[in-house]
């Protein structure tokens, strides 16, 4: 995959929390999981270490900020992040907040189908964590 | 779980390819996956957005570091890494060099059975990266 054809270099429908010169989070609507984020690199790099440290320090600082912002608001039992890509290999994390009462807890969320009741999230309580990152990462 | 009752705060039976002041590189013994290994921080601490700027840093060089080594001495298709802890709240990473024909590929590794043979690591192939890491890394 390329550029061309990466769906992260062109999103489609893509909510936007907080974008960064480097880096941007976005909302991941994932079935179950309705306060699953991502913090997509800009750039199309595959992987993490292909990134210089200066620009790592940058990445994990709003992976970081993201993860206080969603302990902040919902007080979930534990945050996960993953970086995968093995199917889109443009650099992005997936942060997501776990619950007790989520469709896969305590196990990983991946690979197992999603039952119950779907979440939408809570539109204010976004809109908390997007404030949250603006007010400790800035608008850069 | 405290740190009383933490299998990292008191391993049994851990291969350790580096150890650092505040991190240790292991390899996980994972069915399926000979070169899974963890990135442990070596204090119990639940998120990783409960250490400081230096710390996250100092962490994610060790990250990288090991993802730059798999990758010189394995040449896999993609890493994935994930920081999950959601049964074993103690800061850790899984880093996972994913091949073409390992059991999961492209999907991730988790909860999918594992099938087919089960390969041991090269030893000498896992003594390569330790001594990669140690070149990359120093001693401390």
């Amino acid at each position: 995959m390329t550029s061309i054809d990466c769906p992260y270099c062109k999103p489609v429908g893509e909510k936007v929390l907080w974008q960064g010169r480097t880096s941007r989070v976005t909302t991941a609507n994932e079935p179950g999981y309705p306060y699953w984020c991502r913090v997509v690199w800009n750039a199309h790099v595959k992987e993490f270490s292909d990134l210089d440290r200066d620009d790592r320090e940058a990445l994990m600082n709003v992976v970081a900020a993201l993860e206080q912002a969603l302990i902040a608001e919902l007080a979930p039992a534990k945050i996960n992040f993953a970086t995968l890509g093995t199917q889109v290999p443009h650099l992005h994390f997936h942060i997501i907040p776990r619950f007790t009462d989520d469709p896969a807890y305590p196990a990983p969320v991946w690979n197992l189908p999603v039952s119950g009741l779907l979440k939408a999230p809570c539109t204010a309580a976004i809109e908390r964590v997007a404030k949250r990152l603006t007010d400790s990462l800035g608008t850069v």
